[in-house]
């Protein structure tokens, strides 16, 4: 650890700097920025990330040096406002605050007003003028300073405020007079004497110190746990502590706080974005708790709000701001997240940071800023994060279905969405398990992070554009509608109503996130339509990737849906899927129930003729780019019926006894079907299947050939391979319908790779095989030892305890699969120079398993056709590293 | 291949020698060193091994170069005996034989008398002045060569030979006369051209390349290919044919043929054993269809027989045999098995080969031959087949029983097993899956080689001591009665009887296999008692070897039996099979269906001390010897009942309700239990279960070592870990329990190596184990993506296909598995060079397995008790190797 433990900022000079995220936390970091660009940045020290470290390596002991270095700051910052911390007659306060390397919105604690005892706020209020203002000050800093350094619930000051404002007679906390406030205070501070068995605080020096611990605790609380755990953010990061001098947006009319962005987060527009609140703390606009007004006059007339915009209310203020937020874009040349103040109409930048921002939104500022020259295009390729792609990629409302919308909010993250409704966010963990859910809250707290990441979308009662439910939808992508005001949400009832209509729990509704209408019931949906930024983003992509980018489809639909996502093949077409449709299943089943061969092969026959058509509406589809299709896999009793009615039905059409049927199904029941009589096994045991399978994707490729004039690129796969001679029996096969159908275009035959022995052996497999696709999902479930089926039981359980640090079957095991993978690439083409190589496990359309791929050099990966943009554009990405 | 396609012998003389096996077949080798050591053998030839390959590799085509050297071989043979092949006059005959590198007897075919035809059978009536025989040899060698080579079924033969003595009136073949031969060599000619539409050819040149044929030919019948599979002969090796000038012991009486062992094949005694018929052909002796008589006097004796022994009736002959049985032996310094014939008193050696015997046999004759300073103690251990020694293992009747013994026949191969009468191959293959069987034949053939593999116990009504089934039989290691002459078996009506006991199919029987009783019912057994040539080639055995050879075993009795085999520790101890017992399993229910962990807590605490006074007892049995124990490993639902009863019966004793036990069975069932919740996952997810089991563990350990006054040697193995943080919070668990229990005593605490993941980490996962347990089964299972319990569908023909060698979970797959047993070797060793390696999967406990343990140098094997002496035995060949 460095020497230097704290960092002054703030009046024009800093000790950091914006490189100095590690170090100083990203608020921090930008903090000093800002000071150093000459920004009105209130004072303030911040304490390194590495003191977290050392906090938790030492029991929760500062070391040693830290005392002094803040003493110092303090004296510093003292000079520097011309006030002191803890003086009774001028003092000054502060706010304490977590940040963290990586923004992680509302989970870490926060006290502000700190400073304040029973004599200073006597100080602040002669100071100020403003007796109200100062224990308003004051009865804020008791109920937060104990709520989050002495753990007394601020539930039990709400109960106290409520019971004054009844007393009272009043509904609003602006009603309550300066005495009834200070009235408050007392109340409150005998509150914590009850709870914790001690006076409140009166030191100023204890306050800090209090504060600074509980914002390094927060480090380690549940809902941090799990933001880091969602968000890939090591514990080890550790947050910095800001300390930073008081100013107050709340002293009176000529007072505001707001947050704004450069450009609107939503849409990507290059139009200044952001709302404000006369008259209050920067925590009221966050908070939802009063609807904040625009910023800008074009936005109040788009909000269609008659509250008067900051540009009119404060117009000289607001033409500062105009001029500090251009120069901070252009200064860090992405756009920024700021939060101000304004105290007696001057302007304090509080913070600023890269904004989050839709996917879109994100494509529309990359390419723009490329125009605008402010950064290059493969700056603007690292600048998107694949995976946010996603939300881009999902379904929105059929214009021309019938809709009865019931509300409208704020259209507060794109896309749209239908589920059951639910109420809080246990009930969401548990209802999505079983079908999507939509989470209706009032307003949305860093305690709902799990249940809103569950929820297919998120409904608010209350809160703006940037409420908490807003910042954290939009940046998992979840759509979300904010601030429907006429919503009366029973949460105890487990209900709401809106007008005469009353939705329970479980009932449907839809929400479409883009134009803030709230639906009842289920709405038809329809495919995104994709932007031109978004094409030319993709462009730019295909220009630097090297990994091809296939799909895994097999139905025309998706085939027809991957290549208008620029799928450049199929990297698995899983015939089995083909007999499950109701025209075939019989014929399937017939198949299976044979006692010999010819039985077999005569159901085969049937189903000759059907895969054929199936496979020449593919290979139409894909019009000469590369199909791999792989042969049966799926072990047979997966076929075979199980309820009463469909054995007798069976039995029926096939004319066996349905005593037959049963004994058959018992037969072919596995005790772990996973490893058990599928794949090449099945092709071994009764090769009439292959060679029927075989028949068919020839005899589909030479009609289309016919037909449409242009060769079908033909690659058949072999799956569950473990030996060179399992490929040498069925290449066998293969072969000899081929030469029987008379084909004689070039066509490959290759296997998956996707059992541990498999890979060790692939210098032999490779013998017989002119491609390998990895099948990671099996590979992982081998290597690990782990059905995917089972294991959800113990999984997120493995997870939390940091056994496993990503899910293996979301995110490819590196360390251990990866090496299987690896050492198959190395071994198979050291026999086969031009063994073709690559991935079709659903890890192909992951990120960070596509830039493994890149890395180890497979030729391509294969996704589901919703994940080919993500995976075009990680593929450019890791080709960019 | 080599220009010498034929190698000459006989007369003193030989192209080759005894070293030339892979060349000329053990059969050709032999002969031709029996010829350079001046022994009188019939001269011949030896068409090579190659040949055979490449008769099967160009379309059953010889290579051209073969007819001439032929030709030429004829020549030498015509000029040795001073008769010509074809010869009208003096008519020179053959036989044709089969002889691969390893001995696979009666399994591929023979002709003898080749060469005679209308013409030539004249000629050796008048040479031989005998008619009879002439015609005799005549219709012996149209039936054998129909059958062999034209492909007419020798039951055609039998047919018209019966009709032809029920003519005649006569019950014997021999009570037939000349004349009636000569008609019934017409009768069988016009039987051949009858069914082949051809007539029996008169060419003795087609008659002699058509015999080559069959006997290559034989090289692929289903019989040769099947006992290849059960002794790992590889195709590739081919045969060898032997051409050799007959002679004959079917003269007259001073003519007679025999087989006989240099020592007692049984039992190893130091005594010439062996059988031999006065005027017969060999075949007679071997096919069991004439009781043989005894060569020594002291054989007849022992034997209690009335027919005069070889050294009575041809006492110079048995001389000369002496003789050369003692030159044979000294000079290929084994025990030797050979077959002779006697023409006109003159003694012709036709074979010598290491006679096969019992596992007590091959014991007592290496030790014997050590101290008769024959061969070396290696030479001895390297001589004894270790899988031989589990018939030694194998427990024998209890003396103290009751039985009722229905019928006595000859001890032929020692043992004892009860099982349900079969009286065929097929059903003995089908009844032994659900139950074991005894096959009753009244003499078996090479068509019966699946039935008897798959019995328990092989009972004969003829046949001596070297018959089909006796040969066989010992060397399957399966007990066998044979020629118990008393008994009359119904085919047809699938019973036989004994005097007036009749027993059905499905009756069950016991055979003791060492005294020849066949025992109504069943008789219970005991152990085995180990003779001192054991214990003497086990002293030598664990002088040599360097791996350590441990048991896996729970139960006293088990822990016991391993420790008098020589176990020297226990390598794994499943603790989950002691929660099967009555007292226990209600305890285990009751924690599994808890509903949290203190319900949980309750029902451990229950069986702690149950499961402390189970591992004291076995650490008593161990006195300080290593004792790995493995905690928790199977999934929980196997604990749970399944039957009505049972489920109502727990829900009853644990108070909960029965709807409630079926919904929890039902929520823990899983799709492939195999990859699911068990192992180290269970004690992650619960660790109260591994905290207390470590508990038990720990307060046996303090109690024994303070009774004994000995410590004990603990080893505490994690199951089915597949990270190193795992392995961390089981540890802390482990120690926590120990530092709780105020163990001080040194111990390890290390994991079983089972899953591809673990063995790729096993650098990193050594960092906290002390020791690794490869757990091959489970690691042959995800290597291969095969489950051990639903293979048996598809695994037999996987290996007839050739796609598996050997069965993977019966023998290592090196290739595979064996990789990653050695990267896991390798890499934790790396990081711990002190790290124990030992293996606990049922490859422990088999040779080649043994042998890669010890080349990749492992510390210890660990295989179940019986097994523990094969693996002494095995691990100290694998260091000679």
């Amino acid at each position: 650890m460095s020497n230097k433990l704290v960092y002054n900022f703030g009046d024009g000079t800093a000790d950091g700097d914006a490189s100095m995220k590690n170090t100083l936390g990203g608020k921090g970091a930008n903090l000093a920025e800002m000071s150093k660009l000459g920004l009105p940045v209130p004072p303030g020290f911040t304490i390194i990330t590495d003191v977290c470290n050392a906090y938790y390596e030492n029991k929760k002991n500062f070391p040693k040096e830290l005392e002094s270095q803040v003493t110092q700051a303090l004296k510093l910052i003292e000079q520097k406002i011309g006030a002191n911390f803890g003086d009774e007659k001028n003092p000054l306060l502060f706010s304490v605050r977590s940040g963290a390397r990586a923004s992680m919105p509302g989970m870490m604690d926060t006290v502000l007003n700190l400073g304040l005892n029973d004599k200073t706020v006597a100080g602040l209020a002669q100071k100020t003028g403003n007796k109200r203002f100062a224990y308003d000050s004051y009865r804020r800093f008791i109920q937060m300073y104990s709520d989050v350094v002495l753990g007394v619930d601020h539930y039990n000051f709400e109960v106290i405020l409520d019971e004054k404002k009844e007393e009272l007679g009043v509904t609003l906390d602006t009603d309550i007079g300066a005495d009834d406030l200070e009235d408050l205070t007392k109340l409150f501070k005998e509150k914590v004497k009850e709870e914790t068995g001690k006076n409140f605080p009166q030191d100023v020096n204890e306050q800090l110190w209090g504060a600074i611990s509980a914002v390094f605790n927060s480090w380690m609380n549940d809902r941090a746990i799990t933001y880091r755990q969602l968000n890939d953010i090591p514990a080890a990061w550790g947050t910095a502590v800001n300390v930073q001098s008081m100013v107050f947006g709340n002293m009176g009319n000529d007072c505001a706080t707001g947050v704004a962005f450069t450009r609107n987060p939503s849409t990507g527009d290059k139009s200044f974005y952001g709302e404000y609140l006369i008259n209050a703390q920067g925590e009221d606009v966050v908070a939802g708790i009063r609807t904040p007004q625009s910023i800008t006059k074009k936005a109040k007339a788009e909000a269609g709000s008659d509250l008067p915009a900051m540009e009119e209310s404060m117009p000289e203020v607001y033409q500062q701001l105009v001029e500090i937020y251009k120069k901070l874009e252009l200064h860090y040349r992405d756009m920024q997240d700021i939060e101000f103040t304004v105290q007696n109409n001057k302007l304090w930048m509080l913070q600023t940071r890269s904004g989050k921002r839709t996917a879109s939104a994100a494509l529309k500022i990359a390419v723009d800023m490329v125009s605008e020259k402010l950064i290059t295009k493969e700056e603007a390729l690292k600048r998107i994060d694949p995976e946010s792609l996603d939300q881009l990629l999902h379904p929105t409302l059929d214009p021309k279905a019938k809709i009865q919308v019931i509300a409208r909010g704020l259209p507060a993250s794109p896309g749209a969405a239908s589920g059951a409704v639910v109420f809080d966010s246990a009930d969401a963990e548990k209802r999505s398990q079983k079908e999507p859910v939509i989470l209706v809250r009032s307003e949305t707290s860093p305690e709902d992070i799990k249940g809103m990441h569950v929820s297919q979308g998120i409904l608010t009662a209350r809160g703006g554009m940037t409420s908490h439910a807003a910042v954290v939808a939009r940046g998992m992508g979840t759509c979300c509608v904010s601030g429907a005001t006429s919503l009366h949400i029973d949460n105890g009832g487990k209900f709401f109503t809106v007008g005469n209509v009353r939705v329970n729990e479980g009932d449907i509704i839809t929400l479409n996130g883009s134009t803030g209408e709230v639906i009842l019931g289920k709405v038809p949906t329809l495919k995104p339509n994709l932007s031109e930024d978004f094409k030319t983003i993709m462009g730019w992509a295909d220009k630097v990737r090297r990994l091809k980018v296939r799909t895994n489809a097999e139905t025309p639909a998706d085939c027809m849906a991957a290549v208008e996502f620029g799928a450049e093949g199929i990297g698995l077409c899983r015939t089995e899927h083909m007999f499950f449709n109701e025209d075939r299943i019989i014929s399937v089943r017939e198949m299976i129930l044979a006692e010999d061969k010819e039985g077999r092969k005569k159901a085969l026959d049937k189903l000759l003729p059907i895969q054929e058509k199936d496979f020449a509406e593919i290979f139409k589809i894909m019009s000469g780019l590369p199909v791999t299709i792989r042969l049966l896999d799926p072990p047979l009793h997966e076929f075979l019926p199980h309820k009463k009615e469909e054995i007798e039905q069976v039995a029926k059409v096939i004319g066996i006894d349905s005593s037959f049927v049963k004994r058959r199904i018992s037969a072919l029941k596995e005790e772990n079907p996973m490893l058990g009589h599928r794949g090449c096994r099945l092709g071994i045991s009764y090769p009439e299947i292959y060679e029927m399978q075989a028949k068919a994707i020839f005899g589909a490729a030479l009609k289309v050939a016919k037909e449409t004039g242009k060769d079908v690129s033909l690659e058949i796969m072999i799956p569950l391979v473990v030996t060179k001679k399992e490929l040498e029996i069925l290449n066998a096969v293969i072969r000899k319908a081929q030469s029987e159908l008379g084909y004689n275009k070039k066509y490959m035959i290759g296997t998956m790779i996707e059992l541990p022995r498999a890979a060790l052996m692939a210098g032999d497999i490779a013998k017989e095989a002119e491609f390998f696709s990895f099948g990671t999902n099996d590979l992982t479930q081998t290597t690990f030892g782990l059905s995917r089926d089972d294991s959800s039981n113990f999984l997120p359980h493995y997870q939390e305890a940091g056994i496993f640090e990503k899910d293996p079957f979301a995110c490819l095991d590196q360390d251990g699969v990866g090496q299987l993978v690896e050492i198959a690439t190395e071994r198979g083409r050291k026999t086969r120079p031009d063994l073709k190589l690559g991935i079709c496990g659903e890890h192909g359309g992951d990120p960070s398993s596509i830039t493994f791929c890149h890395k180890i050099g497979l030729d391509y990966v294969s996704c589901s056709p919703y994940r080919v943009p993500i995976a075009r554009l990680a593929a450019a990405r890791a080709a960019l590293a």
